[in-house]
């Protein structure tokens, strides 16, 4: 049981908005990108890995976005399409913009990867896109940070968040800070401030947390003492949970009660970094609307998060439930360090 | 023997202006890009398939392009040196700009390209990339027309043909008119003019010669005698040549001093369509270099295209002159239609 | 009295944020601008003209904003400076923007204005223009509209708002709503509206009210017990004072006590149409600051508006508090309509 | 006499290309820009004040412009009419552009002038602005460097050129160059250098001159045998008469028969510096259509600036024919120095 205000009688889990992209993953494993001969080709993306991921475990989840009116474009839509996701909200743009690529090496850490995101098809989002009809459908809006970067996306997002509040759709905030996306450190951590005031739950690895501070000058590694400190006002406001992520430290997560749950990870033969957040974010989720409690749906997050590293997509990654709880069982989390 | 104005004492052959990319072909022949599992890495653009082209068959090539400081852009630079092609005037560029992308079906025939080229490295070659004692060192300046359709490259497109006419670098003019890369048409043949003008030779099918036209009133598929006289008043200025493809139907080439030569083409299986014309184009160079008189420039270039479009890639599908002139031993050209 | 929750004890009075630029006004009445002969030069831009109106009445009015770095942001700065405003916030801009500019006929309805502001000055401010500091040495943050409609200065506006609340500087917005500064209405809705649910006190005429509807369906002239029911959500967050200006029918102020008070206008005979509302806001907030209650502020803003009107510019025409007094000893207002 | 190829049986004298805006003169003079009172307005920009110009002198001029759809717009497009000026081809633009708008100081020397031309009206001409038949009635084609500076005016320009030159129609290029006005010395060189040797007339100051050099590396005052040196590679294209302005000193002219004509300057008490230059291409233009030798189009053309220099401001200063030979009849020109 957890007490979230999650409103239940809607037809649609998960509402994500913000990028849905290719991933071409180098076919070869530990080869530097110059060497490597072929590629395979996936769905990804994060707001579209965490889609696929609640779908995987039988959720119904949907998605707002945009891909290029193209095969590559086409090839997202179909997929997510197949994956028994709602993809009436995906636009094909026709301005010249192009679906997110992303051209990896596969390595288990530090491997490089080649962003194709100049004039990115999902960043001319706008506020023609954002349906309160379509939002009220839904149980959760997750909005991925990455989305706010840029105009008129950043404009769409605001929008569907003001549009959950007045239809009280459950917002998550995935902060997905990626600096280069942004023209600034300061105009990321403004928009990340005035759309994390407005969140219900908010979720973000300890780098992404900073971005929350207006003057980003907090040490990088706080305790969780610290953290609870920082974070404090938003429970003032309308946010209930608040996640944050320590890779192989573990996570952190606070609740608007004043708790403070600290869990460990679970340990896995790594085959590329990506993945793991979208795995954990989209997983937590089918949880809350399940309504377990809060430590349940952590674990199982950190469960599905290990699955998808140790396979070599994002998407295709994503557990089922029957292969999560049997990970599970045969598996045990490390300490929170 | 050709009576061209070429410079001979000079130590590069061909310095080649404008893009240089990677390819990533589909591993899957003739299926669509949305079922395509994987992709093939190669080099290509117009201007660095000339190159290759030239160094295969033994010629000194140097290459004048931007691409971008990442792990493609690192690929690039490092096929092209290993090539033996001069890659000192290839500068990497970190302002988010991306190396030109191309993805692509492996059809005999429009197959879908999904291009990415939002903010290419290529189009940001600047007047300060252009050094006027790397020009003077050339004996041909081979100029793709793609490098004229945006600023900066355009104005260090012009820059270069400025500095080739004050030093005497020949230049020829491959018309490479992509639509797509040009704010309209009518702006395409102002530019494409101008150029035009200042170019000793001009090479182009039958819809880029069009171009040149300020009203694109032309037939599309114009006579040789109509051909003729719209192409006049360049040979008034300082043309030498001219040579229109007509596909399948073969070559027509034009001289200042008034002839018109035919030829058809060679025969053979077709696994993609692209290459072709950049094949045709470094062997003619090479053949014009060589002192080869211009049917046998030509019979040789449609010899190479004909190599080239059998084989699956366009970089790694250039012959050498041993597998050319073999090739030619071989095989007959179809007659000119 | 009125209790309204303004922090008293502070150096600045109200420090204004937005445009302060130059207006050039016919000197010959009632005459078309083609016709014109010669024009005069005043200082305006509705900020600049708060902040003045303020310090004539004896109020410490401050202001942020930028000009261009040639003779004409010169002559803004010394004129503010003159008037004893503290310009330390002003930034002279030298990249290529132009202090603001309006060339106005003078005639008392439906003049024509024509306005330079392509890249204006003003719209340049920048979240470093912003600094936590000044904004905590003052009473009142007024902020313009019109600083929303581009970034930069959209952002430098939003983060003077995140300073103000975080040191609980008081908060008031003049819609200040003008069609041709933004990219749509609907984003000039979804800004005003997360603006506006962080200001104290929101002032508009009845057009501007419409802009905090996210679906511009209001009735333009509603009736005050729709206004109020319109307006209710606001007063559920911080605002604590709304006033809706209905231009000859007078005005209504709602409070967060839940009192709607209406007042006539002041009759007079007008030159121009310009600088009533900004009169009327200085004077407001200069009568808050003194602790009056709220109709009196209200009647002192009508009657400076008046005075404004009836004078033949914005900044020279703002009366002092022996003016204005001895106006509304003179003078009485007509009946709400 | 003068022997330049000029067509003479045709209905416009000089079709002039480029800017037509508004002037607004301090009403007093010697007065900082700060301190001024009141502006005056008047029509200038350089190609419009050389129509006047040469309307006043009688001779039939046309104009090739933008203009805001706008009180000044309409009062540029009138007052150019009411002179006589051919005005069919001056386009109204709300598209946002604004007319060009100089604000100047009336000093003799060093004015300060605020130039507002963010966005200017006249650099949106485009290519669907210039017809061909319009200037195929015109015996010359004045075009102000200016319009080459920014895209879409510089196509336009490069366009209009293209047009004259294929009905012969003769070019007037008016170097015009103002470096605020290019991105950079190196860009306004090159497409400096490109429409010098497509015009049958080159006029410029020393300054301007310069910009002709790729390299900029010419010592600002040259001699006149090194700038016959400089110049001379223009005289073997279609140049037939290059004129180097050198303010007091006088100006050089040379002809494509290898003379270099040296003249000096008619002294006055000068009021301001601007109008001079429009004054002189006007005046020498109206001499060379009407046949008269090149030493006494010169002639005129420095008294037409010494009168225009006098007065108090561009267009209203031009001289008819009467008070320039009446001028004339009554001062003695300088030596060259």
């Amino acid at each position: 049981m957890n007490d979230l205000s999650i409103e239940h009688g809607r037809s649609i889990d998960v509402l994500c908005l913000g990028r849905a992209g290719v991933d071409l993953y180098a076919a070869e494993e530990n080869t530097d990108i110059t060497e490597v001969a072929s590629f395979k080709k996936f769905v990804g993306g994060s707001p579209a890995n965490i889609a696929v991921s609640l779908a995987r475990l039988g959720g119904r989840a949907a998605i707002i976005s945009v891909v290029s009116n193209d095969g590559l474009g086409r090839y997202v839509v179909d997929y997510l399409n197949q994956q028994g996701i709602d993809i009436k909200a995906v636009r094909f743009d026709a301005s010249g913009a192009r679906t997110s690529l992303a051209i990896t090496e596969m390595k288990p850490t530090e491997g490089e990867v080649v962003l194709y995101r100049n004039q990115a098809a999902d960043l001319q989002l706008s506020m023609d896109d954002i349906q309160l009809d379509h939002i009220a459908q839904a149980k959760i809006l997750l909005v991925s940070g990455t989305a706010l970067s840029k105009s008129p996306s950043r404009e769409a997002t605001l929008l569907s968040i003001e549009h959950a509040r007045s239809v009280n759709t459950f917002v998550v905030l995935d902060l997905d800070y990626r600096a280069y996306s942004w023209a600034s450190e300061q105009e990321a951590s403004l928009y990340y401030q005035i759309v994390a005031r407005a969140s219900n739950v908010i979720i973000g690895n300890l780098e992404e947390i900073n971005i929350l501070s207006t003057h980003a000058s907090l040490e990088y590694d706080m305790q969780p003492n610290k953290l609870e400190a920082f974070l404090k006002p938003y429970f003032q406001g309308v946010a209930e949970l608040i996640i944050v992520k320590r890779a192989e430290g573990g996570s952190l997560a606070f609740t608007k009660d004043g708790r403070c749950l600290k869990q460990g990870v679970y340990s896995v033969s790594v085959k590329k970094p990506f993945g793991a957040g979208d795995a954990f974010a989209g997983t937590l989720m089918h949880g809350l609307i399940k309504g377990l409690d809060i430590e349940t749906c952590i674990r199982r997050g950190s469960a599905a998060a290990a699955i998808n590293v140790s396979r070599d997509s994002c998407t295709e990654a994503m557990p089922s439930l029957t292969e999560l709880l049997s990970f599970m069982a045969r598996n045990e989390q490390t300490k929170f360090k």
